[in-house]
């Protein structure tokens, strides 16, 4: 069935595939030591302009987000995010397994703003009995959000300069990166991302991989022995290549700006269809994620003949749910759509 | 350069790339949903005739480990091992970080025996103090053990009659079970280990796949909302199915069984030509890992010219080595070694 | 210096530290084990009207909510609490430290309502996506609260019904609990309270005790290996005596109960005090805990004079504090207070 | 009935007792913040002759060496300790259940040797695959030792030396510190001991007080918010003056020595006793624990009249028993004991 259930329905782009093949044969060291891992690296940091940064290849989305912030931590310190942040809502306390809080704040459209991240850290400070209190020690946004939307270049500067202040590094979650920076109303380069916090991942698994994300820690912020924490997390590959070999491809030719740019143009005629045809949205996202409001009885229509996700109740008789463009969506795939709205 | 390093020095079974290829942009559903996960967990529970097993699918080694031992364990438990055991040496300690305390047991060629396991828990109960120690609450072994040794028929059904006269799960780990199931030297077959444990792993990463693992659990000892705790170790692949399918694949038309047996054609013919050659063993492996205590200039010379493992230094002079053989060593690679030693 | 800083300025009853001395030179087990804290525990059960409660000492407050909630609760499931819950803001993590997340429900004056805890659990298991979710899996409220308010006995009844009707069980902190017992407004007796939760604790930190409280687990709740459990988290006592001396003597003639009323008295006439000198209060508090609005000047002129505990600020010209009585307030103590007013 | 079933089945000395009583009304300022815990802090480092340490009060022994413990070490890092320390065997993996290793090294008599651990060290980063273990991260002692004896201030300055070439801090387990300071055959000053590691603590529980250890950092080896940290792990006390006001009673004319010194003159006259009388000794301690072999029916004689521990079976005749005499033992106890024996 033709599928917007997520960005995850397909296997990996067929360059990737391809690869695999050819490489297949070499015999490599484990755990990452092998040369693809090594020279992906070295793309991302020159697609970076990031010569320092320290790139480690890992598995999934969740499992970066646990191993990132619980290596970063001091164990009497907790992580700040939103309260519709991935790691505060769908990673099954995965943050808290590894003994920290996450600190939620009230987020709209699923960002934070840094006058809110500013005075929650001034009250924690001011508090009498903040000795009794898990302490502020990073903070994690999504770049895009889990509702799809975009931080601008000023918001997260502005995020950026209370971190700094307050000596908190900032952690970018970028399980969509490539869609967000793809997006028309994007104005972050990757250049400037990287200058704006001190950790953040390349989303691979949602964008064209079979699965892998790469984690880039800027102005030396990679916790000291990290191969040996990710491997205490049960994190370790040991046929790292996979995760080498796929980011190589994908920073490869410009791979996965590319294939991000596609799922962008097919996300801006889905919700222009969506629009024409007079659907409410549940909010506005500029990226490969929309949020629409259907009437149940639409969504029972329509669920016979495409997949896409229930998101949530809005109410008796509508429900939110959520569409989704990636690499692998096709043209045909949304003309077939607009043939059932 | 030709490699004995280890298991996992090449990508997988060309007919997993296959497979990987031709199901590449086939819709599914993430999360160990979608049909090659079940279709490969049907195949698995009938190769195992064991109908009512329950089976997962992991990315590597030690996280299935940690998953497992972690699951199963009340809080106040500890998990019984050889001291040789990988989760008590080379898993830079993720049973302990997980709460749990291995309690380590000492070994003899990899192996536990079931007297000692049987008087280690009858002393634990019969100390005054046992309700200030760490209770005794599974019991780990590897199958081949961590210097390729196996367990007889009769040492797994004597150990498996301590577990259940003491009330402990036996967890089998299978990171290499198809080296041991393939050796000329095993008399234990899939299906009577499937009734000698309550939960074992089929290893996929070192037999053949790109990466993981299937966790078989007999006797309905699988954790409750498993794949929540699954997800809450950051360790649910979001593409399920490059586990599904690869394991689909394995067990298909035998694949699994053929490529161990010919990994162990290798390694009987690798074991063959270092004794003819009057190499001394550091002790005898019927598997597919060879120990091999080798001159310190020999090692030099042989390094330059073909890759292996150092295990240990023996003494001065003398350094064990490990020579693995995998489905991936080619009859040319054993010929071309024979004429550097 | 008079203080209402807080119910745990002082020492111990005289009564307590009368018994500790005669009993001192008494050659006893240890580790709870003596019959001092068996006697102390019969007496609860029989002030409890449940004979087969399981009584349990514990030191401190946090200690006692860090191990009831973490052996009560699944690997995969959190806690739910008020958002003004003690476990939410003041333990600087000790839930999160042992695996589990607080699940923070919007709380009014530092109570949960019982249709807001059922809509919560009811989302949870709508949500398609519930198994990438913390799991709820047990209640925590406290009584009195934070701020000194209480349930009534219709309110916790509502509570317990969703609890049972979900299978959560209910934790009561009783840090407070017998100013709680003791309020005028209150209409729930110990014997009640017991039958409207699965476990709670009686405080005897802050009602007279030097350390301690009494966790009480009814239907049969108390976890399995308690003690182990206890002692893996550091807090089993070796001289557990010192507990077991304490309780029973709050629990013998009523002792408990007096000095909770001795302090609800004071804390009345300090109540009144406050109203007909016209001050805010920052809400109405039927116990020992009463929160004032002071001016700030107001506040600086006291606080050179008697101590007491300053909550948050208010606006800038006004601050919440907290004046809190125990069993060591003077009647002398509130009128040197009035002089002052 | 007489006791000599270990040194902690006492109240507290007299001395501890009065003082308690006398203070108990005073209003002190809670958490360890009250002028009784500083004077004992400041009392401790004038006998450590060690201005710049920093000193903490915690209620018991496996309380005192988690929280040392896991608050010093990397998480990638586990704790070296004799294959027979308290950590290692009686805390119900306390350690453990903070996420670490315990490194156990084969000690005799419960110690161990410098040149073990050096070699023990040498060996781990000697090994290729050292990151996948865990890494030693502090070392672990007990003096006076689970069985009693004592390590030379030659012995210590040795496993000193090899802390601080690995840059690894040494921790003393000082559960009954005052008994091994004033053996006659200890060469160890409390101000040399304060030299030869950076972390120790003064066990108050086994030496006259309630409960309560002094811990004591030197080389400004506190770690960061140590208090947040107690707190977390629930472990600081509310009226923290319990602690404050017994290590003051104790460090107040040298009632900490006298009573240590009382304890092992018992102990001198118990093992002669034992030695006339023909018995055999387990080990030779210089302490206040002794370990005797008794015949099976002599321990069922004895144990009928007086009070020791079990420590294990020696063989199908015989068992070895602990006798620990405390401040609390009267000459008396031991003429009556001489009279069955």
């Amino acid at each position: 069935m033709i599928s917007f259930a997520s960005d995850y329905v397909a296997g990996a782009h067929p360059e990737i595939i391809k690869r695999l093949a050819e490489t297949n044969m070499e015999n490599l060291s484990g755990y990452g030591t092998d040369p693809y891992c090594a020279q992906a690296a070295e793309k991302i940091r020159q697609y970076c302009h990031c010569p320092e940064a320290e790139v480690y290849f890992l598995v999934g989305g969740t499992q970066t987000n646990q191993i990132v912030i619980s290596t970063m931590l001091q164990p009497y310190e907790g992580v700040i995010a939103a309260d519709s942040g991935h790691v505060n809502v769908h990673e099954a306390g995965a943050i808290e397994y590894t003994g920290h809080k996450v600190l939620s704040l009230a987020g709209k459209d699923g960002k934070i703003a840094a006058a809110d991240l500013e005075n929650y850290v001034a009250r924690f400070y001011a508090d009498d009995s903040y000795e009794h209190m898990v302490f502020p020690g990073m903070v994690y946004i999504s770049f895009p959000t889990e509702y799809g939307t975009l931080y601008s270049k000023k918001e997260l500067q502005e995020i950026y300069e209370v971190c700094k202040k307050r000596n908190l590094p900032l952690f970018v979650d970028g399980a969509r990166l490539g869609y967000g920076l793809a997006s028309s109303e994007n104005d972050v380069t990757l250049e400037e991302l990287a200058q704006l916090c001190d950790v953040f991942y390349i989303g691979g698994t949602k964008v064209g991989a079979l699965c892998g994300e790469a984690v880039v820690f800027t102005n030396h912020h990679a916790p000291k022995y990290f191969v040996t924490q990710i491997k205490q997390h049960g994190a370790l590959l040991a046929k790292g290549r996979l995760l080498g070999i796929q980011f190589d491809t994908l920073f490869t030719d410009d791979l996965y700006f590319k294939i991000s740019e596609h799922a962008i143009r097919m996300a801006a005629k889905l919700k222009q269809l969506f629009a024409e045809k007079g659907y409410r949205f549940y909010l506005d996202s500029p990226t490969n994620q929309q949020f629409i409001i259907l009437e149940n009885e639409k969504l029972q229509e329509l669920s016979a003949k495409v997949d896409f996700s229930i998101w949530e109740k809005q109410d008796e008789k509508h429900t939110v749910v959520r569409f989704a463009t990636s690499w692998s969506t096709q043209e045909a795939d949304i003309e077939y759509l607009s043939t059932l709205l």
